[in-house]
């Protein structure tokens, strides 16, 4: 059976999928180039995570879910390409929940290895972020978190909170739920707000 | 001794480090960047793919013939610089010998490791398209195969016929001769038809 | 205790960082995105190296010294940024003595994991110089050590010098002054008398 947990996953893993496969399609690349886009934003972060800790074969080489997901978002991509700019709020819900999910998987794994927890909120990080590097990077792009408004700083702060809340050693679920939040609400505040980092000029 | 197998494995990776060396020289590298070009253009898929499925040290490290078949290519990428418009077309059939055998041994190594077959045949495809991919990256340019013609496509369905004539249980001989040819043939094909994947627009 | 070896590592990492971060500034990318920069250029070498010898979680996983002295790095770039011009032959010669420590981290590592000595020193030139490599490839640039004056090809005769001293069964002491005095020569020479490799245009 699937926990709520794990179909915030694949959710994420689809939102992620979708944008992929819209950036190769914007680059004009074709149906091989936008399959490649999506499997490096959805699974990308984890790829890095897990080959860094050692923890192979990595995840998407074992659990299936992910290939089928990604698989479907390069579908879906394909099928609304002209509706996504109507669609374009729920990707983004998605994909905020998606870097949220990312954030917590990476961390517990990084525990579950025994590494330092600045180690392990750095590993959440790189989960939640690092698919989208690799996807600039495949486009030829200089990344967009790079520059874009707060991101990854989401990601950061929401682990800080992940070992606050583990410190008074509050329910795996009340855990979650403020971890996530913590990220979903700073990234729809910062899009709101125009929030960015010092020294960014696009 | 070598096998039969081993020597177009090696004639693959030649071909795919002149490749890598050529590339580098059109973009006006020095000698080093050439040898990377070429390095990463050969190794550069089984690296990624021994990385992933925790196979480590990866192929090159321990096996010298990588190492010294791709120095090999980069002395005749530099010697038969000028003469290489006249040898395009046999460099074309090694790197498409290349693909095959690439494609087979990722296939393979995915099987070792118990892995599902649809995550072997993404092995292969990874074995035989990602070198050109890193070379891109490194060399500034979206990937070519993002947008060529049938090239990993040729792979994916090669990796298909391996499993068919797997599911026959047909002798080890016939099972590299039958996915080998057709990936060799299909791309021969797209080339001379100028197939290609929905999307593209160079 | 930290050995006078730590020391000059943890100074080579620090120059890296700086690096990293400087470019990022330069390329306007927001505090994000110049730290992300920095990393890549104080730990991508040892991390590809790691990880594709096997030793998992990668070192800086492990260390923590390394993440600290990567962020110091970005914080001095910041402060200092406009310093650095005055600032640049000190950040030089650490430049310098990174590479050379780096070698002979990557060397030992592949000694220590069993590899045949030419692979060893291309672990060592792997480690020092990737770092720079992926900063280029995420700041989007064609790499400079693919172009640039002698840089990889100190490190390569550093190893080889490695290895003949080790033949002599000398102190480690002397490997290790020896080793990392030829790389900090040769690359002072290479960039006093603009040595360059055959083929390079910038």
């Amino acid at each position: 059976m699937y926990s709520f947990f794990d179909i915030l996953d694949l959710l994420g893993t689809l939102a992620f999928a979708i944008s992929g496969a819209l950036a190769g399609r914007e680059r004009r690349l074709d149906l091989f180039g936008m399959s490649i886009l999506a499997f490096a934003t959805a699974i990308g972060g984890g790829t890095v995570r897990d080959v860094m800790i050692g923890y192979t074969p990595v995840m998407w080489l074992t659990n299936l879910n992910y290939f089928f997901i990604t698989l479907f978002g390069v579908f879906l991509a394909i099928i609304f390409y002209k509706k996504f700019n109507f669609l374009r709020y729920s990707l983004f819900l998605f994909d905020t929940i998606g870097i949220a999910v990312f954030t917590l998987i990476g961390i517990e794994k990084g525990m579950n290895v025994g590494l330092h927890p600045i180690i392990c909120v750095t590993l959440g990080t790189i989960t939640a972020c690092f698919g989208g590097v690799i996807r600039d990077i495949l486009a030829n792009k200089i990344p967009i978190i790079f520059k874009q408004e707060i991101y990854a700083t989401a990601c950061i702060l929401g682990g800080l909170m992940y070992y606050v809340l583990n410190y008074f050693e509050l329910s795996k679920d009340i855990l979650y739920i403020g971890t996530a939040g913590i990220i979903i609400v700073i990234r729809l505040l910062a899009v709101k707000y125009k929030w960015s980092l010092p020294f960014a000029t696009v």
